[in-house]
């Protein structure tokens, strides 16, 4: 090892991700340097998958460091949390004016958020990016969404818009989303939407092997069909895979799996998120419960000895049933996608980014976890409509939903009354029934706010902005309640 | 005034909740001291409401602390928030070591985790308290629920227990909740279940306006019907007042009032705490996003102009309807209190404090918000079992929810046919079918992140604790996916 300076990015962290987008840059024409903390990772990458290859393994950080190419990038591919902030303690000291840190890991925006500014304060340019597309993705071209210091995105976008994934038409799936934390949000909703085109789909196996009683076999030959059509999507199509897959003695390993997930991650970021900045975004966080739900497995053996359900059976059109399931997949994810949306539209006001929407589906488009042909209407609808405020308020998504909306509405009907728990396809109808209501029954919830807690209320009949307190029991005090809040 | 000490308590701020308590402590034969930020209105509080009762009203902190008898008991009831941290500041250097904070606010728990072991290191003891029962409650017998230093309950004990609320056969409802933040937590939870509760009355009543054509007149008798039976509760009772209630040109006011509520709330804080611990508490989820939803009224009455429901219309038996409502309600409510104590015992193990189950159902069970008959039943299923799991897997509720299940499925199927929304009294029943499902879909989801992000799986046929990963394709390489996580 010389230390000249010749690679062109280096990456921190020999995890499969960071193994994958390493070969995946070389592979595109990059000298890439390696480095990670425990050196045996990289001396075991550069004799196996590393070998005779333009990638230069460091054994320190200095002389990780000295092998970059001015303005050097560096980019963290570690476990998000405090080994990212470790790591850029351990690193800022070596780097230049104008080095660029970026992380490509899983970071909390508002992490990012911080760290942008903490790295621009000592002069350097900092990025945080989403990468998503899992193992596969990563080596052969993922969905990456960069933010941070705008002035970074130049030098870093060859690299990244040759490595990600392209559309068929060629198009990277990468481009720049916005100022400091907007590439991480947009990545958390990213996986947010993720975990719930994940539940729609247990859902609906739920309702054909459960409801239907349908074999592996059976389902297998409908997700490869739906997979043709109008639901072609990465995920649909693994699902096609699972369903399928049987391990050397001719079993099914989808029914060897144990049924607990866990949701520590980016899921219960994007529902507390939305929280915070007062979205419904019922069906993400349906699908976090609904991993929750699954962890407590012992409970669920427990109360399933001890709880009953109806005694319904399916007596209806199998056929029928499973295209009725396909149009309620469907009209869930596009009520998903919405709610998705409704939250980067809030977040871009509330955190100052300019979201481009459009853009955002065409890095969705390909290479990641939720790549689909879905994304590439969700693309044509804003860019006919740049200022389009709720998904199903374009033309074709409104269409799509109506058309499926009998089907959708015969589904939950059939779950409910067989006790298929289908929470997520539920609750987006639901959510699909609210939002064309101009008038919800929280007129009686203010009502009762204003009942126990003098909370007041606005009127129908009069502007926004002015408040009214009815003392509706003739007893309490004409005192408002300032100091109390329900 | 004089500078003798001869208040039993004092209280930092008169807005209503402030000022009601002040009246019921003193009703109550105890000397009560006030004191408020902008002194007016102290001053119109004495010459007020206060006129000639013993109450002592304090024009600043020192005369305020001056007022009171040691140990002292310092009770803020100002918003929650930095206006707590600042009075504490301001009033600590005045106090003497055993001197007792008491703050009476919303407070979120983590900051009275916090602000319990500041008071504590300067010597002084601190308890954080939920008080709930609005206006009126606080006058007459609110439900307190107050954790913080053990050490300063037996000082404000004869306080609370005489000011709260009562059961019939006399129990106060206050009671030692737990250490620091247990309190606060606790109260927390009850206005979560107090989201729930509402939001599941709201939906019954657009079931009974929109879906059955019901007047305000007929729905009022059904409240007040239902009131008399096992859904007897406060909230079920003002809803009945609220919908028999006229103005004085005879016009319905809940007819005028606009339908839109906040959520910037407790609601908010149990939703995140579940996410945080890992509890399904999807009722108070959905009732939280129900809000939220409710919020954005001009998007509902644009979209309710573009986006079309379902033409169904009811054509069965109104009678049969009203019933199976009553009995959704019921069941949809015992599934929320079931999350509600789930979350209990989940936080109870995070944060170490040993909770008394049945003494927090009797705190609820009268004085606060969500006090009703139920709770009675709530404090026996804890009697009968204090190692009770989940409230569903008592006898009786078991029982109620059996009983209630095929009206409860009626409902929600009616519903949905319908296009009414109903998000809690759905997501109640598919919590329902979820949990007592030894097998729920999780698997296909496990493969699934194993398949694109090789994050490994347990198996039905192995210890729990083994993990396994399949090469789903044949391409992917064998490193493990340690450092990244969806």
């Amino acid at each position: 090892m010389t230390a000249t300076a010749k690679a062109d990015i280096g990456v921190v962290g020999l995890a499969v991700m960071g193994e994958n987008l390493i070969l995946n840059m070389e592979s595109k024409g990059f000298t890439v340097s390696c480095y990670n903390r425990t050196v045996e990772k990289v001396d075991r990458f550069m004799d196996g998958r590393a070998s005779g290859k333009n990638i230069i393994g460091a054994r320190s950080v200095e002389e990780f460091v000295q092998t970059l190419k001015r303005p050097r990038k560096v980019m963290i591919m570690v476990k998000a949390g405090a080994p990212v902030d470790k790591f850029i303690e351990q690193v800022l000291p070596l780097l230049e004016e104008g080095d660029i840190i970026i992380d490509g890991g899983n970071s909390h925006f508002p992490d990012t958020i911080r760290r942008t500014e903490y790295v621009e304060s000592k002069g350097l340019l900092y990025i945080g990016t989403g990468v998503s597309g899992g193992e596969e993705g990563a080596l052969k071209g993922p969905s990456i969404m960069p933010g941070g210091s705008p002035a970074a995105w130049e030098h870093v976008k060859p690299i990244f818009q040759k490595i990600s994934a392209h559309t068929e038409s060629g198009e990277p799936c990468c481009d720049w989303v916005g100022e400091n934390g907007a590439g991480h949000f947009v990545k958390m909703v990213h996986n947010g939407i993720e975990y719930g085109d994940m539940q729609m789909i247990c859902e609906t196996y739920q309702m054909m092997k459960e409801g239907l009683g349908m074999s592996n076999d059976e389902m297998h030959k409908v997700f490869a069909e739906w997979n043709e059509g109008e639901l072609d999507s990465y995920l649909i199509e693994i699902t096609r895979d699972i369903l399928g897959y049987k391990d050397e003695d001719g079993n099914y390993v989808l029914d060897q799996i144990l049924d607990t997930a866990g949701q520590k991650g980016t899921g219960k970021w994007t529902a507390i998120a939305a929280l915070d900045v007062g979205q419904p975004l019922t069906l993400i966080g349906e699908a976090v419960f609904a991993r929750c739900l699954s962890a407590i497995k012992d409970e669920r053996v427990a109360a399933s000895k001890v709880l009953s359900g109806p005694d319904a059976k399916f007596d209806g059109d199998k056929m029928q049933m499973i295209e009725d399931l396909k149009l309620a997949l469907y009209a869930s994810k596009i009520v998903s996608y919405a709610q998705g949306y409704q939250l980067m539209r809030a977040a871009a006001a509330e955190y100052g980014w300019n979201l481009n929407y459009g853009g955002i589906a065409l890095m969705w488009r390909g290479g990641c976890i939720i790549r689909s042909v879905f994304l590439g209407k969700i693309k044509e609808a804003f860019d006919n409509n740049p200022e389009l405020t709720n998904l199903l308020l374009d033309p074709f998504f409104k269409g799509a939903v109506e058309n499926a909306q009998a089907a959708w509405r015969r589904v939950v009907s059939k779950a409910v009354e067989m006790g298929v728990p289908t929470p997520a396809i539920s609750t987006a109808l639901a959510f699909y029934d609210g939002y064309r209501h101009d008038r919800l029954p929280a007129n009686l919830l203010q009502a009762q706010r204003d009942y126990f807690g003098a909370h007041t209320y606005e009127r129908v009949d009069k502007p926004r902005g002015e408040f009214f307190h009815t003392n509706w029991t003739g007893r309490g005090g004409d005192t408002a309640a300032s100091t109390y809040n329900v």
